[in-house]
């Protein structure tokens, strides 16, 4: 049986800010760990879902495409879904959403996932385009993003909360990808007005937090020097 | 086979710090993790010490106890061991042997463990004595240590590194426990001043974290209000 209890992650978020962007996860070793999840591509090569065993990619042309078994990435999520109905919402803002759940769930100093499919309004992503080597910082390759707007759109959300005290291992708080039910829109979301739609959430009691101890480049860097929580909470939300 | 590349850990050394120190795992479950670690016990009861299997407590009076497969933890690490020979060491400082460590491991990015078996000097260890309910802070508590020395002694040292990133989840840096050859001395160490001995290293690739999930009083701490880290480097160093 899966274990559906424990988040999985490679790589850190902080491990982008100084573009430590080798792909050092195949999409085949981040599906071993789940059959949901989110992530980017070596070099920051768009926004990545997986959702019920399939990953696709939202590239920066806006494109939706299939990822192959072999596609790198130096950072990832990924969990085996067991969701539960959490709550229905109606024409709820972001904000509002985001204190609902966090007051339903009692799991602030937790990890967890949220699903929601529905009805979004506003709906505002975007998808980094990929670098090659050497690679340049997050925050000058970020630069580079595609931000993609619906005024109405239906698909799903894939979210990760995690407890602040992660902030810079994770994203501090909720880390949010999409893909639109037709297939044709998504990326990493910056913004919605509403949401009319179900809401389902999976609550962890453990990370899996694997680090890329075989890459050079991220063994050897020097942290020490980096403004990893300024320059993640500039670049993801 | 065990899984030797994976560092498991239960709670943060973050709720200790507001004095979440209800007993939130067994020592059984610890060992299912591993045949080596390190922890507390409920209420911060005494040090522990887990080598080849067998979990040793020093308590605040300075005994050193064998630990019943029952007793709780509301922090511990444990992780299966599978050292390699890392150097040998004459009269070096603990500046110089953590100076050499790092530059030989080329490890500073991922998590370890260090096995040192060897004669040290001027040990100094502390054992924080059990509080009951209601728990107060990490730093009312640690007022109740005890402190231990000796000039020589000879056992060993058991530690953990933590990248700098995940320092408040667990400690930055290096966070050792002694056991004397003679089961007599032991505790968190909290300096010494020479070291002759052989030193083993385990580098892992996976930090497991595992959160009290069950315990209410972790669940729905609001941690926004502690200095967590100003007062772990208070209390742990």
């Amino acid at each position: 049986m899966s274990d559906t209890t424990t988040l999985y992650q490679h790589g850190t978020l902080a491990l982008l800010v100084p573009g430590l962007l080798d792909g050092t996860l195949t999409m085949q070793e981040l599906l071993a760990h789940g059959d949901t999840g989110i992530g980017t591509g070596e070099g920051l090569d768009g926004e990545l879902i997986i959702l019920n065993g399939t990953p696709y990619q939202i590239d920066s042309q806006g494109h939706v495409n299939l990822v192959s078994a072999d596609f790198t990435l130096p950072f990832a999520n990924s969990h085996f879904a067991d969701y539960g109905a959490l709550m229905t919402v109606e024409n709820a803002t972001r904000a509002d959403l985001q204190q609902q759940i966090m007051a339903e769930t009692h799991s602030a100093n937790t990890f967890f996932s949220l699903k929601i499919t529905g009805t979004f309004t506003q709906m505002r992503t975007r998808a980094v385009q990929k670098s090659g080597r050497p690679y340049q910082s997050l925050a000058k390759t970020a630069e580079k993003q595609s931000v993609f707007s619906r005024d109405t759109v239906t698909g799903t959300l894939l979210s990760y909360y995690s407890p602040q005290l992660f902030d810079g291992a994770a994203v501090g708080g909720f880390h949010s990808h999409f893909l639109s039910q037709d297939h044709d829109f998504g990326g990493h979301i910056l913004d919605f007005a509403t949401v009319d739609g179900e809401v389902s959430w999976q609550q962890f009691d453990s990370l899996e937090q694997h680090l890329p101890t075989q890459n050079q480049a991220y063994m050897t860097h020097d942290f020490a020097q980096d403004d990893i929580l300024g320059a993640i909470h500039q670049a993801e939300n």
